[in-house]
C-alpha cells in the first residue's frame, strides 16, 4: 500500500483491528520516533528483499514450465525485466504513482530522488526500494504468458512501458491516493494493481501474439507431449521462493512495525498469506483428484491463486477464511486454464488464471471479511482497473506488433527461442 | 523452545551464561517492553521464514536424491505437505502442544486464535509461525525415505497426523512445560522433538512399506545404477537452504532478541551452527575420502547431520566443541548409512541416519557442554520420544496399510510414481 | 568493512553525507545504546545469512556454467569451501585481520573468540558471521575458474590457506586499519578486498593449471560444443542468489542500523545495489546484441561485474551514477572474457572479468562519487592488493603443484571430474 493510504487509512483500521480483535489494549505507542523510523525502514527492506527475490521464483517457475528449447530466453528475459523495471521505476514511476494529485488521475514526470525525514516514519528509499520490487513483480507475471514466440526485444521495451507507464498509473490511482481511493476501493497488497495488471497486460499480448505452432488442434486443446514443462523440481523451487516472498509482499504492506499493534497484524498476516497459500494448494490436489490424476503442476500453480486472492485483504480475515480464501483461488486456477484451453489462448505457464483470475476474486471477497468495504467500490475498482490496463497493453502491443513486430518467425520458433535468440541451449547434459 | 522453557529456563541460562562467559555485565535491561516486543517478533518472523524456506530445501534435497521417475512427485508431496501441516498445526497442533497441562502430557483440541499481550513479549501469531515452521520440518523428513513407492494421499493423511497430533504431543511434552521439561530433559532447538521425531516415523513407515523393488539383491546391498540420484546439483540447493534456514531453526530457539544479552546470544547460536555443518561436511568428506572416493552426497548429508547434532544445545558449546560435535554428526551419517543398507532398509535420501541417528547423538551431547543437563534426563527424552512416535507411528501406518494401502502396485512402480500417480513426468529435455 | 572503518570514518561520512543530501537534520541519535547494540547486530546477522546464502548462489552458478561431467565435483567443492572456509577464519583469519596494530601488516594468530561489549555496539559475534561469510566470498570466486581440470583436495589446501591467511592479510591491510587504511584508500565492501583478491587467486592458479584439454585450438579461441553450460536456469538461479545476497553483502558493510542516518544509508545502498546489477544486466545485453545475438550468459556475468563495480562505493554514487558503475562492469565483463579466450586462459565461468576486471573498475571510479578519496589512494590500493594475492597465491600454487600435484590426469579428465574424484554422475535422468 502507499503513502496515502499509509497515512490516512491504515492507523485508523489497525487501531479498530486491534481494540476490537486482541487483548493488547495499549493507550499510545511508547516507541520513540527514531527507533519506530528504524523499524519501519528495516521492515521494509527485509520485505523488499524477499518481494525482490520472487523476481527469481518467477524465473525459475517460467523455466520450468517452458519446453527446453525456450528456457534460456525465459531466463535472459527475467533478468532483464528486473533490471529494466528498476531502472524505469526510478526514472518515471514511482513519481507518476506517488506525484499524483489527492483524488487525481496520473502524478509527474520526475525521477525519484531521497527525501526522507525522521517524521515520515521510514527511510525514504526503503520505500522505494519495497515499491519498486512490486513493480518488478507486475511485469514478471508478463513473460511467462507470451514465452517460446516473443520476440526479445519486443518484450523488453513492453516491460518498460508497463513498469515506467501503466502500472504506476493505476498504482497512483490506489496507493498514491488517487480517484480510486477516494471512492473506497480497498487493495491491501495489490491482488489487483499488482497482479490483475500483471494478467491483463499479459492477456493483451496473447491475443495479439497467438498461440505456439501447433499448440490447438482443430479438434480441441488437448495439450500434446511436444509442450511438456521442461522440469518440475524447477517450478516447484519457483512456487516456494514466490510463497516465501509472499510473506514479505503481504506483510510489508502493513507498512510499519514500529508499534506493537503494528507488530501484531504483521504476524497475522504472515499467518494468513501461510493459510491461503496452503488452501490453494490442497484445494486443487482434491479437484484434479476428484477428476483424475493428482495434477502437481496445478497444486503449484493453485498455490499461486490462494496467494494472489488473499493479497487483497491480507490482515482481517480469520484463519479459517483465510484457507477457504485461498482454496477458492486454488480452484479458480484448475478452471481458469481449463477455460483458456477451450478459448485456445496460449499461457505458457498458467499465470492468467493465477493472477489476473485469482486477483479479481480476491478482490470482490474483500467486503466478506472487511465491513469497512462495499462490493461497489471493489467492483469499480476490478473493472477500472483491468479495464484500463488490458485497453492499453492491447495498444501497445498492437502498435509495437505493427512497427517492429513482436512474434518470431516459422523457423525460428520450430529451432527454438534459445537457439534463435541467444545461440545458447538451456541443458547440455548429454556430453 | 516453547512458552514454558522460554518463561522458566531461558532467562536464567542466558543469565548465567552471560556474566560467566561475556564482559557485558549489563545491571537490567534498558529496552523497554514494547520495542522488546517488537524485538523479538521480528525474530520470530525473520527466523520463522528462513526455517519456513527449509521446506524447499527438503523438496530440492529430495527432487534430487530419487530417480528421475519419481521426482513430480515428491513435488507434489512437498508442497503438499507444507498445506496440511500448517493447516493441522492450527486446527489441533498448537494448543496440543501448548495447552498442555504444567508437568502433562496432552494438551487441548482446540484451534489457535491470537491473544497477543504486551508482557508476553511478543506477537501471539509471531510465535504460531515460527512454532508452525518447525512442526512442517518434522514432516518433511519423513517424505524422502518413503519415496518411489509410498502412495500419495495415504502419505498426506500420515502427514495430517503427524502434524495435528504426533508432533505436538510430543512437543508440548517439552516445550509445552509437561512431564519432560519437569523431568530435566533439554533439547534447546529439537535434535530430538522435531528431527528424531522425523526420522522415527519414517521408520516405522520404511519398514512397513519395504524397499524398492529390485532395490536389495540376496548377495547383499550395493546401490545399483537404477537408483541413481535425478540431480547433485538440485540436492546441493537443497542442502545450502537447509542450512541457510536452520540460523532461524536454532537462532529463533533463543525466543528473543529484545535484550543485549539475547542479541549476543543468538548470535553465538549462529556461529555454533555454522561450524557444526561445517564439522560434519568436512568429517562426511574426510571418512569416505579415506575408504575410497570423496562421496559428494555424503558430504551433503553430513552437513544435515551435523547441523541436527548441533540442534539439542546451540547456544553453550565452545567454536571447537561445535565443530567436533557437527563432525561426529556427519560421521554418524556415514556409518549410519551403511548400517541402513546391512538392515537392507530403503531410505531414499538418508533421512534416518541424517535425523534420528544424529539427533540422539546431539541430544545425548548436551550434558559434555551444558552442566545444568544430566545425562539421564537426556536419555529418558531420547527413548520416550522416539519410542512413542516410533510406536504411534507403526500404528498409524498399519492401520492405513490393512485399510487403504500404503504402496503402489508393481506396475505403477515399475512405471515410476511421476507417471502413475501424477502423469506429469519431471523432466522433459531432449525435444 | 572493519572495525577501523567503522570507528573512525564511517561516522564522519555518513554525517557529513545526511546534513548534505538530505532533510533529516537531526541533532543527536535518540536510540539507547542497548537498542542501537540490538538494531546493529541484527544487521549483522540479516545481512550475514544473506550473504551466507551467495555461497549457494556460486554453486548454481558454477554447476549450470560447467559441463555436464563435472557438476557433482563442483557441488563438492562449494560445499566443501564454505566448511573449511569458516573453520579456517575463526581459527587464524579473524584476529589475522583485526589483530593488526594501527598502520600494521599483520595481525595475531589466535583463534576468534566473543569479547562483546554494550559499548562496542553489537554482539561480537555477529560481527564475526559477517566478516566471515565475506571471507567465504572470496573462496567462493576461486573455484569456478579452476574447474573441470584441478584435483579436490589440493584445492580444499588452497581454499584453507586463501581463507586462514592470505585473505585476513589484505582484509586487515584495509578493515583492521593497517597500512593501506592509513594511506587513504577506501573500498567500502570489498570490490579490491573480496572480489579482486578472488580472481586474482583464481588467475593465478588458471596460469599454472592450464586450459581444459581441447578447449583451445591452434587456429583461435572459439568455444566448441563440448564445453557447453550445463544448465543455463542453474547459473541464471546462482545469479538471482547472489543479486539477492549482494543487498546483504553492501547493506550491512554500513555496519550499523542503530541512527535513523544509518537506516538513511542502509537504504540508499540497496537501491545502488539494485541499480549497479541493473546496469551491469543491460549494458552485456546491449553490447552483445550490437555484435550478434543477446547472451544471455553475458547478461548474468554482467549482473556479477555490475554488482561489484559498486561494491567499492555504494553509498555516495546518485542513482544515475550506480547504473553507469554497474554498467560499465558488464561491459567490462563482455570485453574481459573475450580478452582471456585471445589469451587462452581458461576461466570456466568467468570469475576473472566479473570480480577482478570488474573489481579494480570499481575500485578506481570511488573517486568520481567520493570527493574525499584520491585516485592515487585507489590506485596504490588495487595495485599493491592485487600484487600481493597474486604473487602469494603463484607461489602457494606452484608449491603444491612441485609436490602432490594440482591437475587430474588426462585420462580423469577425458572421463570426466565427477566420475574420476567422487564417483557421483551430476545427472541421472534418462533411466
Amino acid at each position: 500500500m502507499g503513502k496515502f493510504i499509509k497515512k490516512f487509512i491504515t492507523p485508523a483500521i489497525s487501531f479498530m483491528f486491534l481494540m476490537s480483535m486482541t487483548n493488547v489494549g495499549m493507550a499510545e505507542s511508547t516507541v520513540s520516533a527514531e527507533v519506530g523510523f528504524i523499524f519501519n525502514t528495516l521492515l521494509f527492506l527485509m520485505c523488499g528483499f524477499l518481494v525482490f527475490f520472487m523476481a527469481c521464483g518467477f524465473a525459475m517457475l517460467e523455466s520450468g514450465m517452458v519446453t527446453s528449447k525456450s528456457v534460456s530466453v525465459i531466463c535472459a528475459k527475467n533478468i532483464g525485466l528486473v533490471s529494466i523495471g528498476a531502472i524505469m521505476f526510478w526514472l518515471v514511476g514511482y513519481n507518476l504513482a506517488y506525484g499524483i494529485p489527492e483524488g487525481g488521475y496520473i502524478g509527474k514526470f520526475v525521477p525519484w530522488s531521497d527525501a526522507s525525514k525522521i517524521d515520515t516514519g521510514y527511510a525514504d528509499g526503503s520505500d522505494w526500494y519495497f515499491q519498486m520490487v512490486f513493480c518488478v513483480t507486475t511485469v514478471s507475471i508478463v513473460s511467462g504468458t507470451l514465452a517460446e514466440r516473443i520476440k526479445l526485444w519486443p518484450f523488453f521495451l513492453f516491460a518498460a512501458i508497463l513498469a515506467g507507464i501503466i502500472y504506476p498509473i493505476v498504482m497512483g490511482w490506489q496507493w498514491g491516493g488517487g480517484w480510486l481511493a477516494k471512492a473506497g476501493f480497498s487493495d491491501f497488497a495489490g491482488s489487483t494493481l499488482v497482479h490483475s495488471t500483471g494478467g491483463a497486460a499479459a492477456l493483451a499480448g496473447a491475443l495479439l501474439l497467438g498461440p505456439r505452432l501447433g499448440r490447438f488442434t482443430k479438434a480441441g486443446a488437448a495439450p500434446i507431449k511436444p509442450f511438456a514443462a521442461s522440469s518440475i523440481p524447477l517450478v516447484t523451487l519457483g512456487v516456494f521462493i514466490l510463497w516465501l516472498g509472499w510473506f514479505g509482499f503481504n506483510g510489508g504492506s502493513q507498512l510499519a512495525i514500529g508499534t506493537a499493534p503494528d507488530a501484531i497484524a504483521v504476524s497475522k498476516i504472515f499467518i494468513n498469506t501461510l493459510l491461503a497459500g496452503a488452501g490453494g494448494v490442497m484445494a486443487a490436489a482434491a479437484v484434479t483428484r476428484l477428476t483424475g490424476k493428482t495434477d502437481v503442476v496445478q497444486m503449484l500453480n493453485g498455490c499461486i491463486g490462494g496467494l494472489v486472492a488473499i493479497t487483497a485483504e491480507p490482515l482481517m480475515p480469520s484463519p479459517i477464511a483465510a484457507i477457504l480464501i485461498g482454496g477458492v483461488g486454488g480452484i479458480i486456477v484448475v478452471y481458469g486454464t481449463k477455460l483458456l484451453f477451450s478459448l485456445k489462448i496460449d499461457d505458457v505457464v498458467g499465470a492468467i488464471p493465477a493472477h489476473l483470475f485469482a486477483g479479481i476474486w480476491g478482490t470482490l471477497a474483500v467486503p466478506i471479511t472487511n465491513s469497512g468495504v462495499t462490493f461497489g467500490a471493489q467492483l469499480l475498482g476490478v473493472v477500472s482497473i483491468n479495464a484500463f490496463v488490458f485497453v492499453v497493453s492491447l495498444i501497445v502491443w498492437s502498435g509495437m506488433k505493427a512497427t517492429m513486430g513482436i512474434r518470431l518467425s516459422k523457423e525460428a520458433e520450430m529451432k527454438g527461442t534459445d537457439v534463435s535468440e541467444t545461440g545458447v541451449i538451456a541443458y547440455a547434459i548429454r556430453d
